[in-house]
């Protein structure tokens, strides 16, 4: 069960006028469960992305950057396809065949360039992608085409996922209102870099394309790239950004404008609820942690250490445990690569909780304040490096018998 | 239960002239355990350590680094003390205090200075030592202290192991038989940084003190420094070598010599066996894997892939669940930072099975025989970049319910 978290209801997801989607039962590696989904992008729209840094990233990621590329310089991406259960990741030359296969497919099917497609797959690694399910699944994905069709497409992209992560909010943009809407997938697997597994986040508003570019970016920084499940980064990581256009608004071009930063406001707030319904949802998670890093040199040093913590085994089977067993936490500050790092003068909170200090327990702590907290089910982690100014903060969950219970058995 | 492991029988632990050991029930944390450990060594030992890179490091770990640089400059080390229960660590200035008031106690009792004293700590990590429980402890292992006493040694130092780890070897220094004997202890927190959690490794052969440094060093980057279990580098990794010098040998001085070279590969048997012991009774463990790294542009790379494999929350939790899901391992080598890596020349083997090349499965894979080695107690894992000439190894465990478990319930 996820930690702390409540779906998004269906009638709260607030549809994108020029984004429709589109649902359908494919068989792809289960049967009777959702596993396709189509979003189908009126002529104008702009989509950008931060995609997997992982080498052995996923044919379908290949061809986004390949595809995003070509579009960038005529017409524009008019769809995105998304199975489940199958990663298409690991699959070498054959792999990316059936990625090209399944975009010629819908560009058949819509009527536009392959290179107009988004392809995005999730699932097993090292097994081939049926494209013949895929593709003859694909008209009643088109039949099921609606705008406020976006709950059932948040269940239709989950894998280990328990729950669907969508989320919505509103925006004025110079007296315009403009809606912003995403759904994520994602529980295992899970410490994106550039992206998460997959997140996909639309808005109506009319965005520059080199802002877009870097609106997604600056959203995946201060959500995606703040969240660890387990420290392993997907092949697959996949976060889309679409700007339809639609909302009447005098087109967002100015970094510097306000407009930039009320719609970056926007869609940070959409990401970042998805990224932490992630965490939540984390396999096996029994309890989210917040892990604020202050006091360092730069933000990269934060990151770091609140990396090390929440990657740690043992401090998160401590969190599991609720076992006030804080000295690990010491322990994984001290591995975060800082060489040199005063431990002196590091201090350490639990919730408002001050734990360490000065190189050990501090004088005020007391076990039974520590165990307190540690029963919560959600956690503040509190850091203070005493070294500068920067700060970052990292979004984690616990590890549990379930963790490994999930992970044992993925593909059975 | 330790993975393929037999413990070494006590008559098969060879007594090193000069060294001799004691051990008591301390009641350090748990009445009634063997939980203190006197090492007294004879005038003349030549001494060498290597210890944890973790910023946190204990206040022992700290005291063996001031006390091996003063007795280099004046007489030298004779007597080491270890205690289970408490690390020690994460205790600040009073912890400081407490680990000197120890060496205080056994130079007393010993007649020598506190300085030709080393202690280490293991456990519990933020709680005080009790060191009035530690001295009183000390004269029952004094009573105690015998050359032949290395088995109970091993018991003694101990925490969640499952089994006592010691090893010995006996090899020939130009026509002089020399002994070496070792000791460690470790079961989780493991991924030693210069060295293990606690190791402890004596010869009678005659080492100069330079050539003992480079000794502990080279032996610690072939054993402890090829390890891990669950990724956390301890708060008390500590790898000591001891060279009592009574063996009669010309003392090895030359890092040239075969004597340096035979009695290296004594020292490092030794070392890899104790290192592997830790491994094999990792938390939880029922599998033991070595990952080869081949063809690498430099030995870094090759353990940098390795270590991502070891510390792959999903690849350890496919191996104890037996599943050839054998693409987690293709996701953690693409995610072991090498940006410019090849995928389509890597290939991937499980023992003598060929699972992955070209960026995909191989053609000549078959499941079941994926599925028939992932049985296994025992399973090599190797890796070829084809990137260039370099080779590394790691040793690791799989991840199951019980290392959560056991981390789980540590402390109650």
């Amino acid at each position: 069960m996820a930690v702390n978290f409540t779906p998004t209801k269906a009638e709260e997801l607030l549809p994108i006028p020029g984004v429709a989607l589109g649902i359908a039962r494919a068989g792809i590696r289960k049967a009777n469960r959702r596993d396709l989904l189509l979003i189908r992008l009126d002529a104008g729209a702009a989509v950008a992305g931060v995609f997997t840094q992982n080498r052995f990233c996923a044919a379908p990621v290949l061809l986004c950057r390949e595809h995003l590329a070509a579009s960038s310089k005529a017409g524009g991406i008019r769809a995105l396809v998304v199975n489940t259960g199958i990663a298409n990741a690991g699959t070498g030359e054959p792999g990316l065949r059936a990625a090209r296969a399944s975009c010629e497919s819908v560009a058949r099917l819509l009527g536009c360039s392959p290179w107009q497609v988004l392809p995005f797959s999730t699932g097993v690694i090292m097994e081939p992608l049926p494209v013949e399910r895929l593709e003859a699944g694909l008209p009643a994905c088109s039949a099921d085409l609606r705008e406020d069709n976006w709950a059932a497409a948040a269940e239709a992209i989950m894998t280990t996922d328990t729950v669907p992560k969508a989320a919505s909010r509103k925006v004025s943009l110079g007296g315009t209102a403009v809606t912003v809407t995403g759904i994520a997938k994602g529980a295992g697997m899970i410490r994106p870099n550039m992206a998460t597994m997959l997140g996909f986040v639309a808005t109506d508003a009319a965005v520059a394309q080199p802002l877009l570019d870097r609106l997604v970016r600056e959203a995946a920084d201060a959500s995606f790239n703040c969240v660890t499940v387990d420290g392993d980064t997907s092949t697959n990581d996949s976060f889309v950004l679409i700007a339809s256009g639609r909302a009447g608004n005098a087109a967002v071009a100015d970094a510097a404008s306000a407009d930039y930063a009320a719609l970056k406001q926007a869609v940070t707030a959409v990401a970042a609820e998805l990224a932490q319904a992630i965490v939540r949802d984390g396999e096996g998670a029994t309890k989210f942690m917040t892990i604020d890093v202050r006091g360092g040199r730069d933000a990269a040093e934060c990151k770091a250490v609140g990396y090390a913590i929440a990657h740690s085994p043992l401090v998160k089977t401590a969190f599991f445990a609720s076992d006030p067993n804080l000295g690990r936490i010491l322990a994984a500050i001290g591995n975060a690569g800082i060489a040199d790092l005063d431990v002196a003068r590091v201090k350490l909170w639990l919730d408002e909780v001050l734990v360490a200090e000065n190189g050990g327990p501090a004088a005020s702590y007391r076990e039974a304040e520590g165990a307190r907290v540690m029963q919560q089910a959600e956690i503040a982690v509190r850091i203070d490096l005493a070294r500068g100014g920067a700060q970052a903060t990292v979004w984690t969950c616990d590890f549990s018998y379930d963790y490994v219970r999930i992970n044992a058995d993925y593909r059975s």
